[in-house]
């Protein structure tokens, strides 16, 4: 499993980053820490003004910065106008795990006969890969996922350990799915009888765009009727709730624990902070942030950030604090009423 | 994989609804589809009323609908006094995966020596039984679902791929269990010794009743002493967690990412939205709805809607808010304080 | 699966606890359980004053409990300061799946050729052990679990079913991780390209201590670059997720569905309650505990407990509360100028 490519060097990084090298490009780099722990094989990186104190004294074989820092960094540096960025690339590049899998079907997979598997398909130990499924090019498909019925995944598509879809999934190009993540899973929806609960078979599907990636233990329900949809670049953390029919537009990043009640439809360019809870049948717009832990109930339509809920306090002093917000009216009423009277209404 | 049923006609459909059919019963059907959606061999309902206006312009070759709309509707008509029931129940006579599961065990399963297996099951590949639980008739375990020592699982339990039942767990009939989805774990039980934890053994098991549901990646923890019960016809979302003892009752419904601490009771009948907490060793009677992300930290005795927390608003709008919920109590005795003045008290 | 080992009498037991045994030592004891259900071969404790009034009428065959209700207990008794360690540590003497897993390697298993096993390490049916993984004395690795390459799993580990570790997790001894939890999977970590997302590989690790325990679905990611560190005897419950590059100080105990945002640091003692959530970049010291479902968006360096949010109540006084929160900043200031007016300032 150890990777076995050849080392590159500051010159070779540069070149692949599109940085202005400063400094002697022989040096062979061999991976990327910060500014405090980088040693004299490995390149970082000062992307946050907050650790410009660790530049004079890094070690690391260079840095990758922006030019205003250039003055102060003790070592080569790798220039570029967003240093953020080149290190992103810099990590896919110098991934230990970019070539940890080889093709190849492993003997304790199984696989239907009529699935239909592109060219360098790698199927790790006890997966199942179901009737009618068809993987593109490049898929990997860990030990233990399970592909449902009719699936379709495309080309450079990732599946980590212990992934499962259900039957009729479709997934585009390059995404990535954690272990642990369910898509396609039935929607929460049941007809009332005056009694009890009668189920409504959830006849929609799930569809992935390219890009996506999906966190460890998240769920995303199919849909009743009509398909959940995720957008091209949507980036999902783990943990995360998205129910049936929900649409999430391209680009939109939603972070750890985030729920998505039913239907609701979420734009482009958004970013749901963790934990946040949208109810459904909502319609945020493109370009809209709510922060954490917030929970939203009616529809965003300007973008912008949002916010609900308290921070936390120290206990004694939430507790008077609290017990007061269920007299807010009351006090609201009172402070109405002291107004009046002082303008002589009362 | 593919359905091989006969498709209905709109005269087998509306016999088995018991609905009253206006237009002609020979069209052929395929599926089920919203009004806007549905195509010349959908059926298609209207349950709400947001959606009247979809009616006049439908395609579809019937819609399922209350006899006040009847006259609007320009195809033939399922009249049914509630036509969203009947559109549960034709969702499900129309789920095209009805009847995707041949019985047989699949030879990578791994099933115990001594398990006991109902008549027509379906045990899924690299499925794993242990030993002396019993499965009943017609049970389906899906594709890497792992079913622990001396669980039983009553008639008609379908459990989807990846699922995982420890030992000892009793599930009732026409149970459906989702991918990641884990019963009967142990609870969250420890005894502080001064410097750290000791282990508590979760002694109980996980009871759950005839036709419950359980969404993606839910938790229900197993008892510490005695059992951890959900009642019948309990619906439970993906994103669930139940710790150990807790009680649900029949009829109960628990929306995505509800998180219910220790030995806490939830009545019959009852319904939490999305996110909501519930602290433990709490008395939830029955016919209780909590609204989503709801904090419960006392016992709720009367039915009816119960509420907390504050919807999301702009953020320097709630900055300004938020900041002054940690003076509130001061706020509130300031009022006081100027109404007794204002009333020659002061 | 049955346990076959003896049955210990209570003088077995009291010698074991460091107990002080009132009454006859030969009854053999085969479970606990409380004191309302206890019967004549079970053992019950008081550890809690609340459950005083079931200790007249207890049928068990001893009670656990302090020298303080020696007097009022109708049958044998197992003194102690502490009941409810004792209680501990008597529910793992007497928990019959102690000794459930046979040592050996079932045939269905997938272990590379590399990897290191222990002495009397258990493989549960279809597990994945892959490449480098070593494996300690007397690990448990249950049905469908995936071992990474290289990982590193401390002696007397338990992996339950259907649990996934990453490539290179470092896990300590007598760690119990339940099912469906995912450690190590990729932090969430994007740079944005004006445009979109650009994924930033996760190079860092995950390293749990000793004694650390970790709930059923619950994530934690490996870091960006540096490790996710778990320390010794930290208590993990179902549904958390612990993001890249957190750092949890040892002892503490987090409840189910907390999330914990990137790169925070949480102390030693600490106790999370259910559904806390921190943000990203925060230092929480030692000995803090937060309640139930609060926010913590700054750092805590004084220890204590913190709490925010508010209690639910019913739904129409709740609305009008609510509405008031938007309020609450323009309230205040009419507030202030109420002072002002009646002190003859305004």
């Amino acid at each position: 499993m150890k990777s076995t490519r050849t080392q590159p060097n500051l010159s070779d990084i540069a070149s692949r980053l599109g940085a202005r090298l400063h400094g002697d490009g022989s040096q062979r780099i061999v991976g990327l820490a910060t500014l405090k722990d980088a040693g004299p094989d490995q390149v970082s990186f000062l992307a946050n003004r907050a650790y410009l104190k660790d530049l004079p004294s890094t070690r690391a074989a260079a840095v990758l910065l922006h030019a205003d820092h250039l003055d102060a960094c003790p070592v080569p540096a790798l220039v570029l106008d967003n240093p953020y960025l080149g290190y992103a690339e810099l990590s896919r590049m110098l991934d230990p795990q970019a070539d940890a899998h080889q093709p190849g079907i492993h003997p304790s997979a199984v696989v239907a006969e009529d699935a239909s598997l592109g060219a360098d398909v790698s199927i790790g130990p006890n997966a199942v890969i179901e009737s009618g499924a068809r993987l593109g090019d490049r898929v990997v498909v860990g030990p233990g996922s399970v592909v449902g019925a009719d699936c379709e995944i495309g080309e450079d598509g990732f599946l980590h350990a212990n992934v499962t879809l259900y039957h009729g999934v479709v997934v585009g190009k390059r995404v990535i799915l954690h272990s642990g993540c369910v898509i396609g899973g039935d929607g929460f929806g049941f007809a009332h009888d005056g009694g009890g609960w009668r189920k409504i078979a959830q006849l929609g599907g799930a569809v992935l765009g390219d890009d996506v990636e999906v966190g460890s233990c998240s769920s995303i329900d199919r849909g009743a009727l009509g398909d959940t949809v995720i957008g091209n670049d949507v980036k999902i953390d783990s943990q995360v709730q998205i129910a049936h029919n929900v649409h999430i537009g391209d680009h939109s990043a939603l972070a750890g624990c985030v729920g998505i009640a039913g239907s609701t439809r979420v734009g482009r360019h958004c970013m749901l902070g963790g934990g946040v809870g949208l109810s459904g049948h909502l319609t945020i717009c493109d370009g809209v942030q709510v922060t954490g832990m917030s929970l939203v109930t009616n529809s965003i339509l300007e973008p912008g950030v949002y916010s609900s809920g308290t921070g936390a306090m120290e206990n004694s002093q939430w507790r008077r604090n609290a017990v007061r917000f269920k007299q807010l009216d009351s006090i609201a009423k009172r402070v109405n009423r002291l107004e009046k009277r002082g303008s002589g209404e009362a």
